[in-house]
């Protein structure tokens, strides 16, 4: 999964799928403007492995995650770039990219539920068979406030080894090369806690969402 | 703050803090491409105050939250504009884009640290006096992903009515209209789970992460 080479970047001419707009409003009578980009609402899955009594989450490289750690490396190269694509100054090891998450995606199949939909990333991502009726909705939340404003739904399932049917992996068609973690609950919090590990606040608030709400219920705490 | 006229919308013609970029590269020999966006890291702050027994929220319009749900109302809108700035085809009140959110913002001040970030935003935000010292790391994750791939830092810090020395709300010559929100204790975890608040997951965790850290040690759960 990390073997990144031949890195080169520059300016998007055009893409139908980011779009900047610009909001032009008043607000208590006052004038004011504001950029924003219009992405997909998404769904989230915390999976807890009752077989292995693990957490699942999934592991990938993120490009976007992979050029702020280049921009962190390297201040001034993404400014400084044009159309034309660019090889950055330095190396970068694809490790500084790869990223923990909950199971999830975005939502963009018209007809199908949210839970629907996070039974389908299960899926594709986990390998695991899923109904909507074995999903707990845990949270609702707006993510990218600044910029996209998008809502995120988190649901919480449990699982046995007897329904992992599928690979799992993400789907290969679409360029997705996704990694199945299995975190057992005895390593759980200190995973969360250390900050060498980069992973999302969804995963942070999923394993301490987990130790309040189904963790006593198990003895673990 | 939630008087919103006068809407028009449009593509976003040219904008130095907001433009795409692609990155080219092969991930284990296959050749790929990914749109993304530089953003800069932020904080976001936990405040507590001691006084009133109160968690300190902060509300405010964004506009990115509201041209989401008026996405959501209004489909094929967005997606059908070009430069030149148009009403929606309909109207949708500002109380649609007021989101709660932690008090926190970006880091663009060279030689801050994020703490000393976190203190600035406490006192224009909340208008709550605090040194560095008295901040607790809580976390430190990646948001959005899929375009940005940003850090943010995630501190907690106790306040008392003592501390408060400003107005807070924002810094009105940068247009923002900010209003301090204080949560009682008594109150928070129904707030948490309300889907019909919009909040961020920074909230939501915040509550989850005081209930499990510092409650216990005040006799609250």
């Amino acid at each position: 999964m990390e073997r990144i080479e031949g890195v080169a970047v520059g300016r998007c001419a055009s893409s139908p799928n980011m779009q900047p707009l610009t909001m032009n409003y008043r607000q208590n009578g006052t004038q004011r403007s504001w950029n924003f980009m219009k992405t997909q609402d998404s769904v989230a899955l915390l999976l807890f492995n009752t077989t292995r009594r693990s957490l699942v989450l999934v592991k990938q490289f993120r490009p976007a995650v992979y050029m702020s750690e280049l921009d962190r490396l390297f201040p001034g190269f993404l400014a400084s770039l044009d159309t034309r694509p660019r090889a950055p100054p330095g190396v970068l090891p694809g490790s500084a990219g790869v990223i923990h998450e909950l199971c999830g995606g975005i939502v963009d199949q018209p007809g199908l539920s949210l839970a629907e939909v996070a039974c389908k990333e299960a899926w594709e991502e986990c390998g695991y068979l899923l109904s909507p009726a074995e999903l707990l909705l845990v949270a609702s939340y707006k993510g990218g406030v600044g910029l996209t404003g998008s809502s995120q739904t988190l649901f919480y399932a449990e699982v046995t080894d007897a329904q992992k049917g599928g690979p799992g992996g993400g789907q290969a068609e679409e360029g997705e090369l996704i990694e199945v973690v299995h975190l057992p609950l005895g390593e759980a919090q200190v995973f969360s806690c250390n900050p060498n590990i980069p992973k999302t606040l969804g995963v942070i608030f999923g394993i301490t969402w987990f130790f309040q709400n189904v963790g006593p219920g198990l003895g673990v705490h």
